[in-house]
């Protein structure tokens, strides 16, 4: 891992930019020298890494005492796309365009996308607990099906918060019965692109016995912001 | 208003017992002087007031600042019944062990109950507000149906917390829709007597912009403590 930029932010966090390889990288930790558990965060579909509102959420975790990690993961926000994906994503742009139904789509789009991201969430998630600092356990939070695969093949994950807003692949969502980990699921009820029932049906889907459910009114970037403050007591029950 | 007990309980919570008239009550409230907002509280289905679980939730949430109230409303906890109500029960008693539908005997029950509740719950509101300690905004937390009305005709209730576990009357869920007040709704995913979609739809219809629903898993009684906590920092929110 290799550190190309560092800085302390104005609310106690230190924020790191790097490189494992070619993966691109953010780690925001709080300054003080305590052992802190891990984070990984990740927006749904690979959206990039540096949108505002995940770095907001990141940053707020990491003040509560977290380290927060989020990456590029292949095919992801900047990382270059293979010829296969441009096409699967021009696709999906003349779908939308022509108010198509996009399942077909999104699954031959979104699913190999997931298949390559796992990889480079793993191996960040072993660099980061080779960091002084850092200590399991781990908490996922944000990308679903991402972190649903993650969570069934890491036993070091102990708690995740997925965000339902994103389309989850069919594989993806028959995976859900293994997740068995202490979950939150974060929906929001009048998410234009993501069918509510289909959302609902995932959270009876996971296969764990402790699972929360929180719906708020509104489209899909209406999320209020005290749903990060409740992500973060989550988190606290779970990884403290 | 005549207090016949006090008591200042381990946790900083004074509570007093009162009847107001033919209605009893109880009443708790920090020990501090300061003036607290005031929480009415009750159990779905007009459940005592004495029930371990109505009232470990009071004593919390007067601990975390708020004057809490409730009562026993005409026919609810151990006040006289009046023939219909025996009747009723008498019915709604038959058609469980038959394991018969039970909606029309809910209906012919629960509907007159939520009627003759409403009034000794805004009587009390009155005499609470007219104590020293005790200021507005108010909220509702609880009984779904006398909470839906209680909300729409009452403008001092600022916000409410209910609880979908409980049979919720026809008329009912229609005046959900006037409800405008910011909402909490907490559903058991596996509660056995109420039916989970029907919960879902109620959250549909409420007609206020801000409501969030909080789910967990397992059956009626299962909620887990900490969506009590949950619930004093959604009246924080709101009430403080």
């Amino acid at each position: 891992m290799r550190v190309t930029s560092e800085q302390c932010l104005d609310d106690g966090v230190l924020e790191r930019e790097f490189t494992l390889g070619e993966i691109p990288g953010t780690l925001w930790m709080p300054e003080s020298a305590a052992p802190a558990p891990l984070i990984l965060m990740a927006h749904n579909n690979g959206l990039p890494k540096a949108d505002a509102r995940l770095v907001a959420r990141a940053r707020h975790c990491a003040a509560g005492g977290y380290a927060v990690a989020t990456i590029d993961a292949t095919g992801c926000g900047d990382r270059p796309r293979s010829a296969a994906d441009e096409q699967a994503r021009a696709e999906l742009r003349r779908a939308f365009q022509a108010d198509e139904p996009a399942d077909n789509v999104f699954e031959s789009y979104i699913g190999p996308l997931v298949e390559h991201a796992v990889p480079d969430w793993r191996t960040t998630l072993d660099a980061l607990l080779a960091l002084p600092g850092i200590s399991g356990p781990v908490g996922f939070s944000g990308w679903t099906a991402v972190g649903i695969r993650v969570a069934v093949v890491e036993p070091r994950i102990k708690a995740a918060a997925f965000f339902a807003g994103g389309y989850v692949p069919r594989a993806s969502r028959e995976e859900a019965r293994q997740v068995t980990v202490p979950l939150l699921f974060l929906l929001q009820w009048d998410d234009e692109g993501n069918p509510r029932q289909r959302a609902l049906d995932l959270f009876d889907t996971f296969g764990t016995r402790e699972k929360t459910l929180h719906a708020n009114l509104g489209g899909h970037t209406g999320t209020p912001w005290f749903e990060v403050e409740d992500g973060n007591r989550f988190f606290d029950r779970h990884l403290k």
